[in-house]
């Protein structure tokens, strides 16, 4: 779905699908919310915004510095906090929260400099609160970010006795030489696929509601519903600087609510599409069982979930082997194509059992 | 109360406070979780985070840059977020978060650069979604600051129906030798204060006890409660760069959660103490009203509410009728005196007829 280049908002968009609205997350809503905020924005915008790509973050050019550009971004981990809540397991949270953050400021090639957190709480547990700010410092720490500061609120008539809800907003840096430029992107690329593990931060309304409470605590393959639900966001920061040094990476993109199909697309020219061979790559197993528990047709399934990649990096096809040798797990999940009048900008092949 | 100067984390803090607990908020947790930050954090910091000035703001040196700072802090509105969604009056708490934003990295002396919301809700209705991020909007305009991105998050389950909250993260700029330095405070100091224009951001859980919602629409002086409840955070941008122009200003406090005596006494050297004459200033009826409704003794009432100061500003005591003068409605409210050890870092005199 389109939204805003020049000013990034992510969340409202996800889905337009019938599963999600009836667990409660209204799409139709969400992009008339992104339209009214286009025209609220449209009246002014500061010179120092550069265009984003794809929505994921946005760009500020440095005072007094031609080079170099931040990148920020705002996101929260969804009702995943009320798996988290529910459970008592706080710390990966803190985690999901700012690797999501620093993905989405990548998608631009930014290095982070610094995060901050907003924790609000029905009641304030100490403990809990601890365990949260925890997470987020220990992934800041792995990427060198400074945990510059934060807010924890306590509402009470807003938030339940024990929920909580957690967002954060991260600041990178780029030269504005190595912003990726989508119009580098041609027919004959490579699409690498890095694997992601579980939900990441996005379905979670939708996982409530095909997995109820009662179940988590049952097996789930080798592990618990729990654990599947609760799997952290991985951060691909690492994996994505490690192409680079082998491979030109013409634009990537965050897997993140849209899945697939709308986020790819955000990160192509007009000119090209993505195409995707499902077989290329294994759904992994809690995706499949939300497919077959809510019935999720083709489309919804690559709108609400990321069906097992996190993140996409578009690169010559001859650079593609390079790249695969050095992130395990990393893929060809597919490639690009000239795109004609009225072509879809993403097309996914099912897999031969999927049909 | 103390908070790591390093990692500024507001909200925590705020008062101790009966008649606050009464209302949901758990100081002695507050301080707690405070306390548990610190140890979190203790463990490492970045090389590039700077000393912070009491907390209102992080500061992190501008890579490859010796000269400047970037300045950042996230904040919300409180639970005054459950009166704007009741009254279905949404304007307002964009421009209040914004103006509560710049207000904090004021206080480091930071120019705005950018800012980035987080709306969340229970069902997202796009006329109120877009008249908060419309109200985001006109106050980053209002301050030459870019409204960058953010995320609008749907989550039933979390949020009731018609329920939201609304947090925000500004990043802005200064020069490191134009932060301000405590050090330079000293015995004789006039403290200068900007008015408030109602409880701000803060206080509202409080506020939401002692009024009654069947009461908002009752008239309340020459307004009502509701316009009362209502009124903007102003920003004190403008006043202290006009301040700035005539007049040294040596540290200034931004009166939040906490009130005079939280907020004040973070900004000064362990050598200075501030002492407060309330006779010099009137206190706003809304305040009036709810010390009266809560029968707050005189401490809470300086912990929890602004009591009418929104702003504070120590000046050399030969300067401060230069700074009157230049901003309507500023008032010398007190001076510094020397602090021997054991000596509170505040005292407020009450007027003759609270005493």
């Amino acid at each position: 779905m389109a939204e805003s280049l020049e000013n990034p908002r992510s969340g409202a968009k996800a889905a337009a699908l019938d599963r999600y609205a009836e667990a409660g997350v209204d799409i139709v809503a969400g992009n008339a919310a992104v339209a009214r905020y286009r025209d609220v924005l449209a009246g002014w915008r500061h010179p120092d915004q550069l265009d984003a790509i794809g929505g994921f973050a946005g760009l500020f050019r440095m005072p007094g510095d031609g080079e170099r550009a931040l990148v920020a971004s705002t996101d929260g981990v969804g009702t995943k906090v009320l798996i988290a809540g529910e459970l008592g397991r706080y710390g990966g949270v803190g985690r999901d929260l700012v690797n999501h953050c620093v993905n989405d400021i990548l998608v631009c090639n930014a290095t982070p400099l610094f995060f901050l957190d907003y924790l609000a709480v029905g009641r304030l547990d100490p403990d809990a609160a601890a365990e949260i700010v925890s997470g987020c410092a220990d992934a800041c720490r792995a990427h060198d970010c400074a945990l510059l500061g934060g807010e924890t609120a306590e509402m009470p008539g807003l938030y339940a006795r024990d929920h909580f809800d957690l967002a954060g907003t991260i600041v990178g840096m780029v030269r504005v030489d190595a912003i990726p430029d989508v119009t580098t992107v041609a027919a004959g690329d490579a699409i690498v696929g890095l694997p992601a593990i579980g939900l990441h931060t996005n379905g979670y309304s939708l996982a409530r509601a095909l997995i109820p409470r009662p179940e988590w605590g049952e097996p789930f393959g080798d592990t618990t519903y729990a654990d599947a639900l609760l799997a952290e966001h991985p951060s691909y920061y690492r994996a994505v600087r490690a192409i680079q040094a082998v491979a030109t990476v013409k634009t990537m993109a965050h897997i993140t609510g849209g899945g697939l199909l709308d986020n790819v697309s955000r990160t192509l020219p007009r000119s090209c599409k993505a195409i995707f061979e499902q077989q290329r790559w294994r759904v992994p197993p809690l995706e499949a069982e939300l497919v077959r528990r809510g019935n999720l047709d083709f489309e919804d399934r690559y709108r609400v979930l990321n069906m097992g990649i996190g993140y996409t990096l578009v690169v010559p096809f001859t650079e593609a082997p390079a790249a695969l040798e050095v992130v395990p797990g990393a893929v060809v999940i597919g490639w690009i194509e000239s795109r004609a009048e009225g072509d879809p900008a993403v097309v996914i092949h099912p897999a031969r059992n999927e049909r």
